[in-house]
């Protein structure tokens, strides 16, 4: 050893982790752990341990492309290997319910995309294995990982905004605008659809700022009849394209909010309004590193809401960048969430979205859907 | 007469205006016919005959302020003023029906600010002796006459958007966020609330846009309870504050609208957004004179809303201004609306809205209030 | 006279009004005449004369459609007409001199549209015949009277931003940007190019918000190398498609503008951005409703550029509408100008911007163009 | 084995990193090369061998947070380190030369962040020593590793602006706006001050898109004369905080950048605009996910400045994400710039940006420099 070069630290401890799908989700979560770990200072290191999928040859192309030790086309291998101590699920929605629950009964800690299950049901199902089981779970809510999320909640917590008087938001996108997109999983009746798909982020932000949801009033819709099935044949679409609800908060507070998959145009319109008794907040996932912010004590001719733009004042921003302004991006937000999963799991602070939260949305969700069908409000399960 | 002087051609004839109301709304009406008798060509020169208020005092402030040859503390006293061609109300909602059915009995033209009266049944009997006076009646939407909603208008029916999937519409303010404004006219449960105030502005773009609304299920809140009345004593408040509706249009498109008297921060957000097959557009009354343009069939690679200045190829603002960009007013949209209303007197084209287009929304209005009431979907009476 | 009608009260005194010319600028002026008598409470009632243009039909067409008494094809046989008090002047730049001195020594004030003259020198003949004249001279530079610009002139007044330490200007529009765009008066070297016609606005800006400039040093492009003449054959262009200066100010401060009339796709950049040890304010003529303010002193996590939005705090806004956030329009702020000419005619203040303010504008812009033709810095005379 | 896991694939040949420096910059590389790995296919394993800082501590802490093999506080013992493949430099500028040039003799590829040295000279000295060695070299200008900025070169180069006109660039912060900020290395008349740290890429980015820079004429202004030195007294500043030049381009076309580091308010104003006779791009670092695009031939009055997002459809996007508009961080560009580099490596392609590239900006800012100091015209030396 040349001189000059100290000895090396005693090395964190591992974390094994075990990937389930290689899709647009799988990539991502690889990315978020690559990138947490070097951004944060965790309490582990993360070992990429093993990643599956379907068959062999896309395991291993997942493989080679991630930088994963392993790649399996059976999944349930993964179970009993010890070095994995984490199983991450970016699989179809359908397979959620049972790959979770296999994880958990090995032992695994669980991160799993969102939704947990398509019928509330089954997500609850998870949650009373996870929480028998002592492991720890995330649910994929990356949006809500984003500082200036953070920031807005803390300021509404904070009484920035005085009582909170109304609350809107929206979450659209044009994936499924044109009619000629095949008909896919998405459009299965069960846990498909707009608002499952993207009303679940608008729910979650709108409890993540202004608190629980008591009392929903839905109205989903169907815009584009048919899409073209597997075999060319027009199939009969069941799920929304277009979801809205009346909400309620606990607070008092009421809002709306608008799922929306057929927003011609829209690629990340994750919108929300804040209106309150001392100011409000205005925010775009177009352009997500920003915060608008009107403060009603401003003095008079100089008030108007004024974009705060993202930085190290806004925790854990400085951790990537040290520069306001300097922006970051999509797989930044995955990494936040992931710190926050791996921080959770040696025992530092509560999971930040765990299986409960997860089920929770899709109580909303449902709530929402039902709610729609029978043309009335409804309460919202505890 | 100095030699180069050509005789003056023949005058237009005169159109003798009778005003009653002189605050914010008759000061808008006053411009508005000063500017549209520059800008336009009108087939009539207007008459400031006469001006009406409360009180000898303020009637004589506003005669000299406005440039009226007449003043008075009487309305009534203008109906049977041969000079008078068109009666003009801007007084409080209260009054309107009183005065625009002696108006119409006395053979006037009657322009009558929104809303025509605070119940749909009274603005009926205000459509049917219109209809049976023979004479043009016009109601303040003065949103309606900015050339970027006609060009929205246009765009949408002449099928540039494609078919309509959705819409997306509120009008927000902030003029009653402060508990500590005081109780007036506007907290009146008959005819009140921010969805009668506001909401019905959303309404009549949400219809000028997309055609007829067929259904709707509303929500509308009470935030704040109280507001100080007169005599300094709290006063409950029973009109909505906040005011939603979920609406269903004939087309089979769906959408929304939200009416918001306390959003703190907001001063003019009359915003919409519609999304089609082969586009979508947007707009933000706090920046009335863009309008933003999805393609969908623009080159891959090159798509995004593209921001449509206000300009000559926008009718009529190039009677306004030859150069695009340069921006109309506030007042300005008041003097197209007026342009409209005085070609009709003169029988060049229909009524731009008419006592009957007043009553669809104040119908609207109601159905809304009365869906939230009942909590469930209404079909709008058509 | 009916009861209830008070007595007129004493008419204001008149102030006759004649125009030279009915292009653009003439109906611009014609809209602000109109509009300021009913907008402000002015000392005079304006009455609209005579309006003279190249031919008799030329002249009766702009005399119908603006409301003028009287018309003429011959602008000096205004000048003997007592009823005329105010000469207003917009024909072509290259007439401007010999109007304006024939109206001043016939005892006329002189609202004369930008520049004065093509020439510094002859614009200098103006100012001192103005001055020994005792009349009121007015020079067209609307954009100074937006209620933004004033807000933005009097916080740096005020030490809003503290010291002042950069200025960034420019004014860009494209209606040269097509190479087949005729060549025109305004191609001319003498007076003409984007300098001399938009660049005017970005120094003129410039001074008003942040004080004399003491020196400039500039870069003038010709583009555009031909144009088409008015027989068809190519002409050559000498004048500047695109001006530039680095400036700086009396203040120690330093910055920069850009002229430029064939910046595609720009149709109203007149802008700035001005930094100072305390703040920052930047403002776009695109959305000139609008002022960006950054305060440095805002809380930590909490800063950023906010955007007020016009106003009744912001003088005169509130005399067109009482609600913020409704805009203005260009016309309108013709209307400002104009109501600032009339109160100086009345004595009550300062003319708001006379002859010998828009000769230290062509002085400006002359400088610039000196400075680049010598290739270095020069003072600009006092 | 368990059954189901295939073989592993040959590995990919490691390329070690030693690197030199463990600040902001430090950080962002470190956090480029671990995303780089993740989301392109490159030719090499990354390994992290060594990270060298002042002393063993700060070198020690380095290498536990990024996760390096080794660490020291002696730099040259990386040279012959068979190992390390590559030296990459983030130490301060001063040492920049000394640490490229003993490398390159070691037979490393040097990746060095910008300023390649505080004098062209010595830039020059070391463009010489690359070129003779046969190492790749890479100089950190990642703002060009944008998506967007690719986008518009490529728009520009294939003509979807037809001729270009003019060009305006900005790059401004407001990291040295207080006067308490205090004297750092930086301020250094060697090689500091705001052109040369910011107007670099203000300079980059202008030749990036529109070709080489032949004539300048600089305007640098320092504003804040004295700052606090490291013993508390006051210390004269000679370099400049606000940087400006003219710059005309070698295809004919002219245009301006500003460099600023005391823009109160700003925090990444990377902007630009170019414009041509067939449309214009307008871009601002401050939201880098977008660029502005105005194509003149769009449809009369459809025409309008449209915000492309970024997306799949702009390279190398779509290996961060596949969906659009999700948007990219800061620390991701450094990972495009860095991939860039190492397929340089393998022989894939010319290296991104070169000493000889990062030579080109500092000799066009010691130009500007000197035309500021001459107050005229230069030429840039090819």
């Amino acid at each position: 050893m040349p001189a000059g070069w100290p000895e090396m630290s005693a090395a964190k401890p591992m974390l094994g982790l075990g990937l389930i799908g290689s899709g647009f989700m799988g990539k991502t979560h690889v990315f978020g752990f690559a990138t947490a770990t070097r951004v944060f200072d965790l309490p582990f290191e993360i070992s990429f341990e093993c990643v599956a999928d379907q068959t062999p040859e896309l395991a291993e192309g997942a493989r080679a492309a991630f930088g994963f030790k392993r790649c399996t086309a059976d999944w349930r291998s993964m179970l009993d290997d010890p070095k994995i101590d984490v199983i991450d699920i970016t699989a179809p929605n359908a397979f959620h319910k049972e790959m979770a629950l296999a994880a958990l009964t090995a032992g695994k800690h669980v991160y799993c995309e969102k939704p947990l299950a398509p019928l509330a049901a089954d997500a609850m199902e998870m949650v009373v294995a996870a929480e028998a089981s002592g492991r720890c779970t995330q649910v994929g809510f990356n949006y809500l990982a984003n500082p200036m999320l953070t920031l807005a909640r803390d300021m509404i917590a904070g009484g920035e905004l005085g009582e909170i008087y109304s609350y809107r938001g929206v979450h659209a996108e044009d994936y499924m605008a044109s009619p000629e997109n095949p008909w896919t999983w998405r459009h299965d009746p069960v846990g498909g659809g707009a608002l499952a798909d993207l009303g679940s982020h608008a729910l979650a932000t709108a409890e993540f700022l202004a608190g629980p949801i008591s009392k929903v009033s839905g109205d989903t819709q169907t815009v584009i009849a048919e899409r073209p099935g597997p075999d060319g044949r027009a199939r009969t679409v069941e799920v929304d394209d277009v979801g809205r609800a009346f909400i309620k908060f606990a607070s008092g507070a009421s809002g709306s909010i608008e799922a929306n998959w057929i927003a011609s145009g829209r690629k990340m319109q994750h919108d929300f309004e804040v209106y309150g008794s001392r100011g409000a907040l205005a925010f775009s996932g177009e352009r997500f590193n920003e915060l608008q912010f009107y403060d009603a004590s401003d003095r008079s001719g100089r008030e108007g809401f004024r974009k705060i733009e993202a930085g190290p004042h806004h925790e854990p921003y400085g951790r990537f960048c040290v520069a306001p302004g300097h922006q970051l991006g999509f797989n930044d937000l995955k990494a936040i969430e992931i710190s926050g999963f791996i921080n959770a799991i040696a025992g530092k602070h509560p999971e930040p979205f765990n299986f409960r939260a997860g089920h929770r949305i899709q109580k909303l969700v449902e709530t929402v859907h039902q709610s729609s069908e029978q043309g009335r409000w409804l309460d919202v399960p505890k």
